[in-house]
Protein backbone atom coordinates (compact mmCIF):
# COMPACT_ATOMS: atom_id res chain seq x y z
CA UNK A 1 0.00 0.00 0.00
CA UNK A 2 1.35 3.48 -0.86
CA UNK A 3 1.76 6.26 1.74
CA UNK A 4 -1.93 7.88 3.01
CA UNK A 5 -2.53 11.09 1.31
CA UNK A 6 -5.75 12.87 2.82
CA UNK A 7 -8.58 11.60 1.87
CA UNK A 8 -11.76 12.93 1.06
CA UNK A 9 -15.00 11.93 3.70
CA UNK A 10 -16.94 11.28 0.64
CA UNK A 11 -14.57 8.32 -0.57
CA UNK A 12 -14.75 7.35 2.77
CA UNK A 13 -18.00 7.02 2.91
CA UNK A 14 -18.11 4.69 0.39
CA UNK A 15 -15.40 2.00 1.21
CA UNK A 16 -17.86 0.26 4.07
CA UNK A 17 -19.74 -0.32 1.04
CA UNK A 18 -17.22 -2.13 -0.78
CA UNK A 19 -16.52 -4.07 2.00
CA UNK A 20 -19.86 -5.15 2.25
CA UNK A 21 -20.03 -5.98 -1.23
CA UNK A 22 -16.93 -7.83 -1.67
CA UNK A 23 -17.72 -9.70 1.98
CA UNK A 24 -20.74 -11.15 -0.56
CA UNK A 25 -18.97 -12.16 -3.02
CA UNK A 26 -16.33 -13.66 -1.27
CA UNK A 27 -19.55 -15.74 0.72
CA UNK A 28 -20.59 -16.34 -2.82
CA UNK A 29 -17.36 -18.11 -3.92
CA UNK A 30 -16.31 -15.87 -6.22
CA UNK A 31 -12.51 -14.93 -6.50
CA UNK A 32 -12.17 -12.15 -9.20
CA UNK A 33 -14.46 -9.47 -10.23
CA UNK A 34 -13.71 -6.74 -12.81
CA UNK A 35 -14.24 -3.35 -12.49
CA UNK A 36 -17.16 -3.09 -14.86
CA UNK A 37 -18.70 -6.13 -12.95
CA UNK A 38 -18.23 -4.49 -9.65
CA UNK A 39 -19.56 -1.48 -11.12
CA UNK A 40 -22.87 -3.24 -11.93
CA UNK A 41 -23.20 -5.05 -8.83
CA UNK A 42 -22.84 -1.75 -6.92
CA UNK A 43 -24.22 0.16 -9.43
CA UNK A 44 -21.86 3.26 -9.32
CA UNK A 45 -19.68 3.58 -12.07
CA UNK A 46 -16.52 1.27 -13.20
CA UNK A 47 -14.54 4.95 -13.56
CA UNK A 48 -15.74 5.82 -9.83
CA UNK A 49 -15.01 2.52 -8.33
CA UNK A 50 -11.11 2.83 -10.12
CA UNK A 51 -10.69 6.48 -8.61
CA UNK A 52 -11.95 5.72 -5.35
CA UNK A 53 -9.38 2.63 -5.34
CA UNK A 54 -6.52 4.56 -6.22
CA UNK A 55 -7.13 6.54 -3.32
CA UNK A 56 -5.52 3.73 -1.56
CA UNK A 57 -2.76 2.62 -4.13
CA UNK A 58 -5.68 0.54 -6.33
CA UNK A 59 -5.59 -2.81 -5.88
CA UNK A 60 -6.14 -4.30 -9.26
CA UNK A 61 -3.61 -4.68 -12.13
CA UNK A 62 -5.23 -3.51 -15.48
CA UNK A 63 -6.88 -6.20 -17.74
CA UNK A 64 -7.33 -8.75 -14.75
CA UNK A 65 -9.74 -7.48 -12.66
CA UNK A 66 -9.45 -7.65 -8.75
CA UNK A 67 -8.93 -10.30 -6.64
CA UNK A 68 -12.28 -10.68 -3.87
CA UNK A 69 -10.23 -11.73 -0.67
CA UNK A 70 -7.17 -9.31 -1.54
CA UNK A 71 -9.25 -6.36 -2.16
CA UNK A 72 -11.78 -7.25 1.00
CA UNK A 73 -8.99 -7.83 3.23
CA UNK A 74 -6.75 -4.42 1.84
CA UNK A 75 -10.11 -2.26 2.29
CA UNK A 76 -10.54 -4.12 6.16
CA UNK A 77 -7.05 -2.70 6.63
CA UNK A 78 -7.75 0.84 5.68
CA UNK A 79 -11.15 0.71 7.56
CA UNK A 80 -8.87 -0.29 10.52
CA UNK A 81 -10.69 -3.82 10.73
CA UNK A 82 -8.11 -5.58 11.63
CA UNK A 83 -7.71 -4.57 15.20
CA UNK A 84 -10.02 -4.85 17.65
CA UNK A 85 -11.98 -1.51 18.69
CA UNK A 86 -13.79 -1.63 22.80
CA UNK A 87 -17.15 -0.11 22.32
CA UNK A 88 -18.90 1.47 25.86
CA UNK A 89 -22.41 2.41 25.51
CA UNK A 90 -23.36 5.84 27.72
CA UNK A 91 -27.29 5.08 27.94
CA UNK A 92 -28.75 1.43 28.46
CA UNK A 93 -32.04 2.17 27.35
CA UNK A 94 -33.46 0.63 24.23
CA UNK A 95 -31.30 1.91 21.75
CA UNK A 96 -28.04 1.33 24.22
CA UNK A 97 -29.45 -2.57 24.87
CA UNK A 98 -30.23 -2.83 21.01
CA UNK A 99 -26.68 -2.03 20.32
CA UNK A 100 -25.10 -4.10 22.67
CA UNK A 101 -27.56 -7.11 21.21
CA UNK A 102 -26.19 -6.71 17.95
CA UNK A 103 -23.86 -9.82 17.56
CA UNK A 104 -22.64 -8.27 13.77
CA UNK A 105 -20.58 -5.84 14.72
CA UNK A 106 -18.56 -8.13 16.43
CA UNK A 107 -17.64 -10.52 13.24
CA UNK A 108 -15.57 -7.12 12.70
CA UNK A 109 -13.78 -6.33 15.86
CA UNK A 110 -15.86 -4.06 17.23
CA UNK A 111 -16.57 -5.48 21.08
CA UNK A 112 -18.80 -3.43 23.18
CA UNK A 113 -17.45 -4.03 26.68
CA UNK A 114 -19.86 -2.20 28.74
CA UNK A 115 -23.05 -0.18 29.39
CA UNK A 116 -23.51 2.94 31.53
CA UNK A 117 -26.86 4.44 32.74
CA UNK A 118 -27.93 6.21 35.42
CA UNK A 119 -30.86 4.36 36.92
CA UNK A 120 -29.83 2.40 40.01
CA UNK A 121 -32.33 -0.32 39.35
CA UNK A 122 -30.38 -0.89 35.72
CA UNK A 123 -27.08 -1.21 37.72
CA UNK A 124 -25.21 -4.79 37.57
CA UNK A 125 -27.69 -6.48 35.12
CA UNK A 126 -25.99 -8.20 32.21
CA UNK A 127 -27.50 -7.88 28.38
CA UNK A 128 -26.06 -10.51 26.29
CA UNK A 129 -23.24 -10.93 28.63
CA UNK A 130 -22.11 -7.41 28.90
CA UNK A 131 -22.78 -5.71 32.35
CA UNK A 132 -24.77 -2.02 32.87
CA UNK A 133 -22.54 0.03 35.17
CA UNK A 134 -23.60 3.49 36.48
CA UNK A 135 -22.40 6.45 35.16
CA UNK A 136 -20.16 7.38 37.93
CA UNK A 137 -17.90 4.07 37.72
CA UNK A 138 -17.07 5.79 33.93
CA UNK A 139 -13.86 6.74 35.22
CA UNK A 140 -12.88 4.00 37.67
CA UNK A 141 -13.60 1.93 34.03
CA UNK A 142 -11.78 3.26 32.18
CA UNK A 143 -8.25 3.71 34.17
CA UNK A 144 -9.00 0.02 34.04
CA UNK A 145 -9.81 -0.98 30.48
CA UNK A 146 -8.89 0.59 26.81
CA UNK A 147 -12.02 2.03 25.40
CA UNK A 148 -11.88 3.14 21.54
CA UNK A 149 -15.26 4.15 20.86
CA UNK A 150 -17.79 5.71 23.41
CA UNK A 151 -21.59 5.71 21.67
CA UNK A 152 -24.03 7.86 23.35
CA UNK A 153 -27.31 6.82 23.08
CA UNK A 154 -28.95 9.12 25.85
CA UNK A 155 -31.15 12.46 25.74
CA UNK A 156 -29.22 15.35 23.90
CA UNK A 157 -29.80 17.60 27.12
CA UNK A 158 -26.91 15.86 28.73
CA UNK A 159 -24.80 14.36 25.37
CA UNK A 160 -22.33 17.32 25.22
CA UNK A 161 -21.82 17.60 29.16
CA UNK A 162 -21.25 13.50 28.79
CA UNK A 163 -18.94 14.04 25.72
CA UNK A 164 -16.83 16.32 26.98
CA UNK A 165 -16.24 14.29 29.77
CA UNK A 166 -15.47 10.88 27.91
CA UNK A 167 -13.26 12.97 25.93
CA UNK A 168 -11.89 13.97 28.91
CA UNK A 169 -10.62 10.39 30.04
CA UNK A 170 -8.75 10.08 26.84
CA UNK A 171 -11.56 8.50 24.48
CA UNK A 172 -10.71 8.59 21.04
CA UNK A 173 -13.99 8.76 19.16
CA UNK A 174 -17.66 9.28 19.87
CA UNK A 175 -20.43 7.55 18.28
CA UNK A 176 -23.41 9.60 18.33
CA UNK A 177 -27.27 9.23 18.69
CA UNK A 178 -28.35 11.94 19.99
CA UNK A 179 -30.07 14.06 18.65
CA UNK A 180 -27.60 16.94 18.77
CA UNK A 181 -24.24 18.07 17.52
CA UNK A 182 -21.98 17.52 19.90
CA UNK A 183 -19.83 20.43 21.06
CA UNK A 184 -16.05 18.98 21.85
CA UNK A 185 -13.53 21.04 23.65
CA UNK A 186 -11.30 18.54 21.54
CA UNK A 187 -11.57 19.20 18.26
CA UNK A 188 -9.29 16.25 17.21
CA UNK A 189 -12.08 13.58 19.06
CA UNK A 190 -13.60 11.79 16.03
CA UNK A 191 -17.02 12.19 15.86
CA UNK A 192 -19.66 10.00 13.46
CA UNK A 193 -23.54 10.69 13.80
CA UNK A 194 -26.51 8.58 13.72
CA UNK A 195 -29.40 11.16 13.20
CA UNK A 196 -32.46 8.83 12.80
CA UNK A 197 -35.22 11.70 12.70
CA UNK A 198 -32.89 13.41 10.11
CA UNK A 199 -32.80 9.79 8.45
CA UNK A 200 -36.41 9.71 8.79
CA UNK A 201 -37.01 13.24 7.07
CA UNK A 202 -35.15 12.88 4.28
CA UNK A 203 -37.25 10.20 3.67
CA UNK A 204 -40.61 11.84 4.35
CA UNK A 205 -38.99 14.56 1.97
CA UNK A 206 -38.84 12.01 -1.03
CA UNK A 207 -41.87 10.56 -0.01
CA UNK A 208 -43.61 13.78 -0.84
CA UNK A 209 -41.63 14.71 -3.79
CA UNK A 210 -42.56 11.51 -5.13
CA UNK A 211 -46.24 11.79 -4.54
CA UNK A 212 -46.19 14.93 -6.69
CA UNK A 213 -44.65 13.45 -9.61
CA UNK B 1 -43.06 29.17 -2.21
CA UNK B 2 -41.51 28.43 -5.64
CA UNK B 3 -42.18 25.83 -7.92
CA UNK B 4 -40.06 23.13 -6.75
CA UNK B 5 -36.99 22.38 -9.18
CA UNK B 6 -34.99 18.86 -8.62
CA UNK B 7 -33.07 19.20 -5.89
CA UNK B 8 -29.64 17.68 -5.07
CA UNK B 9 -29.95 14.92 -2.59
CA UNK B 10 -26.73 16.61 -1.02
CA UNK B 11 -28.86 19.48 0.07
CA UNK B 12 -31.65 17.22 1.09
CA UNK B 13 -30.00 15.77 3.41
CA UNK B 14 -28.71 19.19 4.69
CA UNK B 15 -32.24 19.88 5.90
CA UNK B 16 -33.08 17.78 8.96
CA UNK B 17 -29.90 19.91 10.25
CA UNK B 18 -31.37 23.54 9.46
CA UNK B 19 -35.13 22.07 10.71
CA UNK B 20 -33.05 20.79 14.32
CA UNK B 21 -31.29 24.02 14.51
CA UNK B 22 -34.04 26.55 14.07
CA UNK B 23 -35.95 24.02 16.40
CA UNK B 24 -33.25 24.52 19.29
CA UNK B 25 -33.71 28.26 18.53
CA UNK B 26 -36.86 28.30 18.42
CA UNK B 27 -36.85 27.01 22.13
CA UNK B 28 -34.80 29.52 22.93
CA UNK B 29 -37.24 31.94 22.54
CA UNK B 30 -34.58 33.41 19.63
CA UNK B 31 -37.32 35.53 17.08
CA UNK B 32 -34.76 35.96 14.51
CA UNK B 33 -31.46 35.33 13.44
CA UNK B 34 -28.79 36.24 10.64
CA UNK B 35 -27.58 33.64 8.40
CA UNK B 36 -24.07 34.69 9.48
CA UNK B 37 -25.49 33.86 12.85
CA UNK B 38 -26.91 30.92 11.77
CA UNK B 39 -23.26 29.93 9.98
CA UNK B 40 -21.38 30.33 13.17
CA UNK B 41 -24.00 27.93 14.93
CA UNK B 42 -24.11 25.43 12.26
CA UNK B 43 -20.18 25.95 11.41
CA UNK B 44 -21.00 25.76 7.63
CA UNK B 45 -20.42 28.94 5.42
CA UNK B 46 -23.45 31.55 5.57
CA UNK B 47 -23.03 31.46 1.59
CA UNK B 48 -23.73 27.59 2.19
CA UNK B 49 -26.86 28.52 3.97
CA UNK B 50 -28.14 31.35 1.57
CA UNK B 51 -27.75 28.83 -1.26
CA UNK B 52 -29.12 25.60 0.28
CA UNK B 53 -32.82 27.78 1.11
CA UNK B 54 -32.29 29.37 -1.96
CA UNK B 55 -33.62 25.66 -3.67
CA UNK B 56 -36.90 26.49 -1.66
CA UNK B 57 -37.03 29.81 -2.83
CA UNK B 58 -35.31 31.75 -0.01
CA UNK B 59 -37.76 32.44 3.04
CA UNK B 60 -35.19 35.60 4.00
CA UNK B 61 -35.11 39.66 3.64
CA UNK B 62 -31.64 40.76 2.40
CA UNK B 63 -29.86 42.37 5.42
CA UNK B 64 -32.79 41.38 7.58
CA UNK B 65 -31.88 38.03 9.07
CA UNK B 66 -34.50 35.37 8.71
CA UNK B 67 -37.37 34.90 11.22
CA UNK B 68 -36.44 31.54 12.98
CA UNK B 69 -40.40 30.48 13.58
CA UNK B 70 -41.64 30.97 10.32
CA UNK B 71 -38.34 29.52 8.33
CA UNK B 72 -38.58 25.98 11.17
CA UNK B 73 -42.23 25.73 9.56
CA UNK B 74 -41.38 26.21 6.68
CA UNK B 75 -38.32 23.56 6.15
CA UNK B 76 -40.83 21.84 7.95
CA UNK B 77 -43.21 21.28 4.97
CA UNK B 78 -40.46 21.25 2.74
CA UNK B 79 -39.42 18.26 4.56
CA UNK B 80 -43.02 16.33 4.33
CA UNK B 81 -43.43 17.35 8.55
CA UNK B 82 -46.93 19.02 8.28
CA UNK B 83 -48.45 15.82 7.81
CA UNK B 84 -48.92 12.38 9.80
CA UNK B 85 -46.54 9.42 8.28
CA UNK B 86 -47.81 5.46 9.58
CA UNK B 87 -44.72 3.44 9.71
CA UNK B 88 -44.92 -0.42 10.39
CA UNK B 89 -41.58 -2.22 11.80
CA UNK B 90 -40.74 -5.47 10.21
CA UNK B 91 -38.29 -7.42 12.95
CA UNK B 92 -39.88 -7.17 16.13
CA UNK B 93 -36.19 -7.92 17.88
CA UNK B 94 -33.94 -5.14 19.82
CA UNK B 95 -34.11 -2.78 17.05
CA UNK B 96 -37.53 -3.04 16.09
CA UNK B 97 -38.38 -2.55 19.78
CA UNK B 98 -36.25 0.19 20.44
CA UNK B 99 -37.94 2.01 17.53
CA UNK B 100 -41.15 1.66 19.23
CA UNK B 101 -39.77 3.38 22.23
CA UNK B 102 -38.36 6.39 20.44
CA UNK B 103 -41.35 8.86 21.31
CA UNK B 104 -39.83 12.04 19.62
CA UNK B 105 -40.43 10.34 16.17
CA UNK B 106 -44.04 11.51 16.83
CA UNK B 107 -43.46 14.77 17.67
CA UNK B 108 -42.55 15.57 13.98
CA UNK B 109 -45.68 13.30 12.62
CA UNK B 110 -44.12 9.71 12.65
CA UNK B 111 -46.36 7.15 14.44
CA UNK B 112 -45.01 3.40 14.42
CA UNK B 113 -48.87 1.76 14.39
CA UNK B 114 -47.74 -1.92 13.72
CA UNK B 115 -44.41 -4.01 14.41
CA UNK B 116 -44.26 -7.65 12.34
CA UNK B 117 -42.17 -10.64 13.22
CA UNK B 118 -41.95 -14.43 12.56
CA UNK B 119 -41.95 -15.70 16.24
CA UNK B 120 -45.29 -16.73 17.40
CA UNK B 121 -44.08 -15.82 21.09
CA UNK B 122 -44.14 -12.76 20.12
CA UNK B 123 -47.70 -12.46 18.58
CA UNK B 124 -49.98 -9.78 19.87
CA UNK B 125 -47.37 -8.48 22.33
CA UNK B 126 -47.48 -4.34 22.89
CA UNK B 127 -44.25 -2.46 22.84
CA UNK B 128 -45.57 1.35 24.32
CA UNK B 129 -48.92 0.04 23.27
CA UNK B 130 -47.67 -0.78 19.72
CA UNK B 131 -49.05 -4.21 18.74
CA UNK B 132 -46.84 -6.91 17.44
CA UNK B 133 -48.41 -8.70 14.53
CA UNK B 134 -47.18 -11.97 12.65
CA UNK B 135 -45.79 -11.89 9.52
CA UNK B 136 -48.55 -13.54 7.90
CA UNK B 137 -51.08 -10.73 8.93
CA UNK B 138 -49.31 -8.07 6.76
CA UNK B 139 -51.55 -7.95 3.71
CA UNK B 140 -54.25 -8.03 6.13
CA UNK B 141 -53.09 -5.07 8.08
CA UNK B 142 -52.18 -3.08 5.04
CA UNK B 143 -55.58 -3.34 3.83
CA UNK B 144 -56.89 -2.01 6.54
CA UNK B 145 -54.29 0.38 7.30
CA UNK B 146 -52.69 3.30 5.60
CA UNK B 147 -49.01 2.27 5.34
CA UNK B 148 -46.60 5.04 4.59
CA UNK B 149 -43.05 4.02 5.34
CA UNK B 150 -42.18 0.52 6.56
CA UNK B 151 -39.07 -0.11 8.64
CA UNK B 152 -36.96 -3.11 7.93
CA UNK B 153 -35.02 -4.08 10.77
CA UNK B 154 -34.51 -8.30 10.06
CA UNK B 155 -31.70 -10.23 9.06
CA UNK B 156 -30.15 -9.08 5.66
CA UNK B 157 -31.08 -12.72 3.97
CA UNK B 158 -34.63 -11.76 4.24
CA UNK B 159 -34.31 -8.22 3.05
CA UNK B 160 -35.17 -8.24 -0.40
CA UNK B 161 -37.75 -10.88 -0.41
CA UNK B 162 -39.79 -8.97 2.55
CA UNK B 163 -39.18 -5.16 0.42
CA UNK B 164 -40.49 -6.39 -2.51
CA UNK B 165 -43.41 -7.97 -0.63
CA UNK B 166 -43.83 -4.44 0.93
CA UNK B 167 -43.55 -2.51 -2.61
CA UNK B 168 -46.65 -5.01 -4.05
CA UNK B 169 -48.57 -3.71 -1.33
CA UNK B 170 -48.19 -0.55 -2.02
CA UNK B 171 -45.89 0.83 0.60
CA UNK B 172 -43.87 4.29 -1.29
CA UNK B 173 -40.94 3.78 1.55
CA UNK B 174 -38.80 1.65 3.32
CA UNK B 175 -36.59 3.16 5.64
CA UNK B 176 -33.78 0.03 5.73
CA UNK B 177 -32.30 -0.96 8.65
CA UNK B 178 -30.73 -4.45 6.93
CA UNK B 179 -26.85 -4.27 6.06
CA UNK B 180 -27.62 -4.78 2.41
CA UNK B 181 -28.51 -2.80 -0.57
CA UNK B 182 -32.13 -3.93 -1.68
CA UNK B 183 -32.57 -4.45 -4.41
CA UNK B 184 -36.60 -3.75 -5.79
CA UNK B 185 -38.28 -4.39 -9.10
CA UNK B 186 -40.24 -0.70 -8.59
CA UNK B 187 -37.47 1.68 -8.91
CA UNK B 188 -39.88 4.80 -7.87
CA UNK B 189 -40.24 2.97 -4.28
CA UNK B 190 -38.20 5.62 -2.07
CA UNK B 191 -35.20 3.90 0.07
CA UNK B 192 -33.30 5.44 3.06
CA UNK B 193 -30.45 3.32 4.54
CA UNK B 194 -28.75 3.43 8.45
CA UNK B 195 -25.98 0.76 7.88
CA UNK B 196 -25.02 1.10 11.02
CA UNK B 197 -21.85 -1.31 10.61
CA UNK B 198 -21.02 1.32 7.85
CA UNK B 199 -21.15 3.99 9.99
CA UNK B 200 -18.90 2.32 12.58
CA UNK B 201 -16.16 1.68 10.13
CA UNK B 202 -16.00 4.93 8.94
CA UNK B 203 -15.68 6.28 12.57
CA UNK B 204 -12.67 3.59 12.90
CA UNK B 205 -10.95 4.61 9.88
CA UNK B 206 -11.08 7.81 10.83
CA UNK B 207 -9.83 6.62 14.62
CA UNK B 208 -6.48 5.30 12.52
CA UNK B 209 -5.71 8.28 10.52
CA UNK B 210 -5.85 10.37 13.53
CA UNK B 211 -3.36 7.72 15.36
CA UNK B 212 -1.11 8.43 12.31
CA UNK B 213 -0.83 11.88 12.89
Amino acid sequence: MQEEKEISQAVVRRMPRYYRHLGELLEAGVERISSNDLSRRMNVTASQIRQDLNNFGGFGQQGYGYNVKYLHEEIGKVLGLNRRHNIIVIGAGNLGQALANYVKFEKHGFMITGLFDVKPELKGMLVRGIRIYMLDELEAFCAENQVDIAALTMPKEKADAIANRLVDLGIPAIWNFAHVDLELFDKNVVVENVHLSDSLMQLSYNIVKNQKK
